[in-house]
């Protein structure tokens, strides 16, 4: 029997568990008899064009394992997109699946990179080579198509319903003649799933949020002050999360940084701020704003034990669709009481807070802890050389 | 023997670890035979002015031992401080004293707490009251008079390590087609201490920072200009921690919007912005920006044990302290090596980092993880009614 090699990649925004798919992946594979070279693609697909691999079975078994608790891309993950009719990127892409004499091809990311694996699978059945396709799911925003929920959105939303517990109880602290509002911005620009996140928060002790602007609502003004002020009376303080994609009426952002990504998607940022001025202005209270922007999705340090188990697994079951022959499709994670759901149905009816429909959704996603190994007093992560730019 | 009362009250910005040296302080009281009711002042002394106490002797011991995990300030704080000469303030405190038969009062804080530590002790002897007053240290910002260092620095610098740690690795990844610039926005207005402790993410693997803007050193954008450029050049990226008080050589604050509301109020904006977008707008590269705001020092979910073990140790000595008679004075830290120091001297040459001494100075305050007790996902914090304001 000839031995197979593999490629991995990974793609996209990063995630405290992604590594931990490559981890399950790779694991599996090293231990399969069937399984020769496995290389990774340094920058996601765009390595793979380049033929800037790296060839992970030389590497210590040490290291592979500490990919399981390093948070973000350990081989670095790029925006790029394989076009329909890019006869030249699929030329060069299969290039190096036959200089490397490549059998299965595994892509980590959203739904972009989905898009990709799907072309390349029906590529190699264009041209006849035989390559099996597989997607592995990941993003924190937990917007990907056909999948209960995807690994890294459990661990971005602990991380936030944590800090929004940790920042709450401060406030809290200090409101008798100091702060009374603090303001957390969260990624998830067209889904509320993250900003919904930090109700987590409540489970324990009702510390707030108290206030959560989604970007499936329209900001009205007028109404959140009311809001706001009501909160502020009730407890004595009042704690917001608020998403970096909330919109006026007019369809406007709230916040609008002026300008376009590589991808032209419009850039956003700060709307934390605006908010906190709508609120100084308005009412004259001391407001502190928290954005910890990349901080919430690559939080190795305290990480989701539910999400990490996942993350592996889906990693491992790539692997296994890969050489039961299966080709052009995404490992997915179903729930057992397999009723749809969708964001609107878990919105709270005033739109400032979620209903008890949501923490039984995203309640599971958050058990257990995993803790990276500490030297030094910080985790020891590991770090492959990708600086190869 | 007469049995003695306490009270026990938190002051300004809160830390990880000042419910520590709560714990510390009162479940050492509790096993003392001397020891009769132990009381907390509500909000600080303004519950002590108020008459608002809280009898932590009807608690139970697992919530009291709950405190030594719980971040922020369990009883809230106030910003309040007795002025010279403030008769009446004077009074109504003593009026509270005696009401109480008190005859230890313990003031966690900072420098501003200590000295109305100070002001109680002498009008106290002034008056003829036996009271033996202590202070207990507490302060992210590093920055209180006669210690070594204060509690609750270690495990902000532990939080703000592993932060630009973990962004640094995301970005890293991201380098090849999306970000190339990464901004962490820390407290610290007066002194750098800080921001020169995300150095401390370098101790495993040098993934940045590659440039910290202190405090200490003016501001001078052409200069920093060229240092960015030269560490993405040689990174591929770069990962920047900025202090909240940096200044132009004018004096001006850098985060000086240079307009007033209309109110009057001279607006500040977000530095971690006003600089990134001076990056943006020179070097034209994609910049991210993180502020942590509170979540910094009340990060309860990874503290320094160091720091924590040091917390409790300051609120037993108290104890300890006034039991002896000792009065009007502060706990302090100690270092056996009793080099003096000062943040000049950890300055590195080009002013945009550290030198090996700080490295030395601030890694054994970071040593060990303490994490708290989870229930249901989230840590399961001890809270108190303290609504009442």
């Amino acid at each position: 029997m000839n031995k197979k090699n593999i490629i991995y990649a990974q793609s996209g925004g990063v995630t405290s568990v992604i590594n931990a798919s490559a981890y399950g992946l790779i694991s599996s594979a090293l231990e399969d008899s069937q399984i020769d070279k496995i290389y990774v693609g340094i920058n996601g697909i765009t390595g793979v064009l380049e033929g800037k691999l790296f060839d992970l079975t030389k590497e210590s078994i040490h290291k592979v394992n500490n990919l399981k608790t390093t948070p973000a891309s350990a081989f670095g993950t790029c925006r790029h997109r394989l076009k329909e009719g890019d006869e030249e990127g699929f030329q060069k892409l299969f290039k190096t699946f036959e200089d490397y004499n490549i059998s299965y091809f595994f892509y980590n990311g959203g739904n972009d990179s989905m898009d990709t694996a799907h072309k390349i699978d029906e590529y190699s059945k264009k041209i006849g080579y035989d390559l099996k396709v597989i997607g592995i799911p990941k993003t924190i925003d937990n917007d990907l198509y056909g999948t209960d929920h995807s690994p890294g959105y459990g661990s971005a939303a602990k991380y936030l319903a944590i800090s929004m517990l940790e920042a709450s109880i401060d406030t809290r602290s200090m409101a008798k003649d100091s702060t009374k509002v603090f303001i957390m911005e969260t990624m998830g620009r067209h889904a509320g799933w993250l900003t919904a996140a930090t109700s987590l928060a409540k489970l324990n002790e009702d510390f707030g949020p108290h206030v959560i602007l989604l970007p499936e609502r329209i900001f009205e003004e007028d109404n959140f002050i009311d809001k706001v002020q009501k909160e502020v009376n009730k407890n004595g303080y009042c704690t917001i999360a608020v998403s970096e994609g909330i919109r006026y009426k007019s369809g406007a952002f709230v916040s609008d940084m002026g300008y376009t990504d590589s991808f032209g998607n419009r850039q956003l940022g700060d709307v934390g701020r605006v908010v906190a001025n709508i609120i100084l202005t308005r009412l004259g209270l001391k407001v502190h704003v928290s954005i910890p922007d990349y901080l919430q999705r690559s939080a190795g340090h305290i990480v989701s034990k539910t999400d990490q188990a996942e993350a592996v697994m889906v990693g491992e079951k790539a692997l296994e669709y890969a050489l039961d022959g299966i080709s052009g499709f995404m490992v997915t994670i179903n729930r057992l009481s397999n009723d749809p759901y969708k964001i609107e149905e878990y919105i709270s009816d005033d739109g400032y807070g979620v209903n008890k429909d949501f923490i039984d959704y995203a309640k599971p996603l958050i058990q257990g802890e995993s803790y990276p190994i500490y030297e030094n007093g910080i985790p020891k992560y590991v770090s492959f050389p990708i600086e190869d730019r």
